[in-house]
């Protein structure tokens, strides 16, 4: 941390400023310049986070130069982690295989949900992700089926073998939400919903931690640190787009925030290009940069007939077009080293 | 809401847009321009929002018209709804009355607080702020006295007569807070925890919605329908400054936000200064350039020693500047017809 | 300056950016962590503005300290700067007078002009404004009446003693326009266009610059720099609202940008509430509230008849807005120190 | 464009609306609702783009349904422009070949620009990149060589054969800058200098015409056609990145960007990575990102020596990573149909 002083500090005061990081168990080294002595705190950075070193009489201005998480960092450990969902091909994150996440915004129907999994499952997903509590802007529009939604994506799981995804927004629900879910999600309107992410660092499952619509890298890194630091160590990054002045897609999908995450973090990365994107059309596209630029896997909104969607049908794929998805991915994950687990149609022939 | 069609629509998909449309209720009015067909849709366009209209063959934009809100708006209610958290002077926002919040970020200690109360109280505020469950973007800082300071806050209330205004920060805590305090407030990063929020229809309680970083003031109003739906009407919006490129504040404090608010809803609108300027010495041009664009109340923060504080010490109020501040509001408060509450300095000489 | 350099830095990597650093005549501190080696950089930090630190093997992060301006600082001129435009009250910016700019976007004839000045110097405005040059996202929209323009506005400000105010888009225009106008303008567009900067830094004019639309306060101080290293000393910084997210206003007011210039620079600051605000019932409070934050003037667009304007009509007041808004000012220009300067109507009954 | 009026509205002011807009040349479709009439304007929204409709009693919100562009919309040519900058592969933008054009930020000596064009054409890059004329926020920074770069770099093009691109910052240049290079280049805060674009739809030569930091999609495309009204129909669209709250990179990368252009325009897409990046480390995934999303080609920062350069150091590649960043690219390219032209090393062995 660095501290630059006003050119009119007194001495007594730079001794004040002086004493307090000291205080916190901080060396300090003291360079005058010509107009402006500028204090260097050489330690532990989070030992002054709760020191409110500018409201002190002759400080300008203090600017952290240490990260301030740890157990999300390169330097905590050294390997990528890789999460595993389920059982074989298709269903670890992080490692050379791309994960591929598909299935419709919402869960509507035993049958709807069914004929998704079907189709992702044949194109070539290896989990499947369906909402069963939905975060909506409005309180008039469709909230999700709750947990008649959990057991429709249970039983399909037993019938295909695709593990299941689904998101959890109040910590009322993580229990219940994790006995049915394989992978608990964060929406970006939760990510700083920090009671709920210290209850999914308890919760013994992994995590899909979505970014806030304006969270910055850091502040993402930050809301995965609460996770670990209850002891959950599967945790996933998702990149699903920023708020920004731009209208012409929904969001902002942050490519480079790919390789930043990664430079920073074990954990993996992968991105929804389905809410980056906002409209079908532009989904291919989002998701072919995504895994060019380095990430792990996708999330992708499929749906049997996206303009009965009750949620997100504007940007939700029609299974074939998720099928040309995945067709045209083939040579760009290849490109980037990639694997991409042949699916395994597992499927029940006497569910119906 | 207006339907634009591509050029190269068919007859058939056309009607099938039409059909669409009119089977969830709504008349069609279809405009054939040289290239582009127009399909305005005329009724309630909340029957439209879980159709999936861009998904439809055929379709170029679609661009809703009215207001998604219902119950905050002005056509809700003519009259602007005075919120009253308490009885006597300075006790209710919306009114002619500015209402005025202060107090520290965090309740850190009993005396700290009676300190601080002491404090607001003679220099004229009317409620006292203190957080007892601290939202932090790192999980290795002060998380807040939980209950303790909830104890502190009421035990306060009882000796000086001000109500106490504190955060919820999860669903869970609603009963327990609601049993303490006077007034609910929702932080910005909750803004969206769409289950808080109907929580807190239920809670018997006035709330405090603060706007979230990235939030639009259409958001934030669908945020306020969310509690006022579960019957609650007792709701103060707060603006306290949003996310851009800027680094010079902490926020942006989108002033604009005031009168926009106040041409939309009835419900009151107060600002937070502090957090918007993120740094002592702007929180009172701030806030008096709030009070001036029309706000009905400020909620600041202000600590004993703000040198010391254990969160937000940077924009905290010294007691001396909070005074200082009051003494520089009065003419603009008189200017934008409000009047300053006297301050009742009931203080219980037995207390400490 | 602060390097930041990786954990595994070697020696050598660590001399050789000591040297490269001293070689520009800075002095070096190094503070060995447990991890990471920090390196302060004392003395002009303008030297390194070339020298491209990242690069170098074993450098993390590198963050400036001191402010990159010198010209317009706090620190070059400890009395703020009055621009005076024009003889008589009302014709100064910076004092304690409060500046008043007033007039149509363009000038679209002589007699609406005329009528538009007239009726904002009956309501108390001391300068006129009116665009010769108009910069319009669209090739197809009214680009002004040009020199046509320049020579209405000179005739006025003859007629009125009102002094003038237009915009000036491209070098070659400077000298034309400095012919005719006593206060040169730079659109928010072109506030990083430095060769335009530089020449008016020599057009014997004061100079009112915009801030871009997504212009950081110091990137707005560096623009001003760029005038006043030509020798041209009278620069009036104007803030009128940065691009963001939010779309319930055509931009959004940075309010806080008024107390944070303040701090920082010596030069005038004024407000445009028309662009910021972009539809004319917002205007008055976004003036008010700019006037309470400290702005030393205002410049807002008034038109004979909004309805009828040929460019930001839906922004423009009509004279009686404007008279409503310069009574509603006055007490707030009063609570904040300031002086309106009553209107010289020294209209000359000949003209028309 | 939609026009919806107050709740309450008179017969008159509708009708006044309705003779405005039929005034204009444009249809009405009135649709009358239970508290709100909407009317539709059918014909050319242009006519109305003067018109203040928000000015008009009775009106609450205008929205805009078509497209403001025309020439460079792929109405107006279905096919997709190839922009020829030289002869020979790898000189045309637009086609199935991906331009690639690389070089310094800054022209700073004639050996330099000579090693880097030598490197970049070594590693396959079809034109020369190098600044004469330099847009720096603080006018204490290296300004450019000027005319004396623009000799180097037609030199250096008699020498290897690649065309060479550079950037006019200022209308009195174009004649200058246009006799010497291949490839005019705006820069980002230039897109909305109307006269320099309006200039350079004149100059004879292809224009590459960089994004604003702030400016929508549909604002670059209104900047192109501001080029092409002028007769110039050589217009290449630069993506490189836009200002957001994110700070981890210089600037984000709307990656999205390119496939919308792609939808919206013939006019052919590149990218700038190495500004959108900042650091050189993350200039390959963003690269691979690009043409994996569309791009037709890569504007790429490369010097001899980053650590040594005069401007942009951190973010330029050296030669070696450059090498590497093209052996990198070709299967992602290759992947999305492009072929990259073999380098054609015509290096004069007698130069230098």
């Amino acid at each position: 941390m660095i501290i630059v002083t006003r050119p009119d500090i007194t001495e007594s005061q730079l001794e004040e400023i002086r004493e307090r990081v000291e205080s916190h168990g901080l060396r300090t080294h003291i360079s005058r310049g010509d107009r402006r002595t500028i204090i260097g705190c050489i330690g532990d950075e989070a030992l002054l986070q709760e020191v409110a070193l500018l409201a002190l009489p002759g400080v300008e201005s203090v600017t952290p130069i240490l990260k301030p998480y740890k157990l999300v960092s390169r330097e905590f450990a050294a390997e990528p982690t890789v999460v595993r969902v389920g059982d074989g091909p298709g269903r670890s994150v992080g490692g050379r295989e791309l994960a591929l996440i598909a299935g419709p915004c919402s869960v509507e129907s035993r049958a709807g949900l069914r004929a998704a999994a079907d189709a992702v499952l044949a194109a070539g997903a290896g989990m499947l992700r369906g909402g069963a509590f939905k975060p909506r802007t409005s309180p008039y529009a469709f909230q999700g089926l709750g947990e008649e939604a959990l057991r429709y994506l249970a039983e399909i799981r037993e019938a295909t073998g695709m593990p299941v995804v689904t998101e959890v927004m109040d910590t009322r629900q993580v229990e219940l939400v994790a006995r049915y879910a394989d992978l608990l999600q964060v929406g970006a309107r939760n990510m700083q919903n920090f009671a709920l992410l210290s209850e999914l660092g308890r919760a013994g499952r992994p995590v899909l931690l979505k970014r806030g619509l304006s969270a910055t890298v850091n502040e993402l890194l930050m809301a995965a640190e609460y996770i670990m630091v209850e002891g959950n160590r599967d945790v996933i990054l998702c990149e699903r787009g920023i708020r920004t002045f731009e209208t012409a897609t929904r969001n902002t999908l942050d490519v480079a925030a790919i390789p930043v995450l990664k430079r920073e973090t074990h954990l993996p990365v992968i991105v929804d290009p389905s809410h980056a994107a906002g409209r079908a059309d532009l989904v291919a596209p989002l998701a072919i940069a995504a895994v060019a630029a380095g990430a792990d896997g996708l999330i992708v909104e499929v749906h049997p007939c996206p303009g009965r969607a009750l949620s997100d049908g504007d940007q939700s794929l029609a299974p074939d077009a998720f099928v040309d998805l995945m067709r045209r991915l083939r040579p760009f994950a290849e490109a980037a080293g990639r694997v991409l687990a042949v699916a395994a149609p597992a499927a029940d022939p006497a569910f119906a």
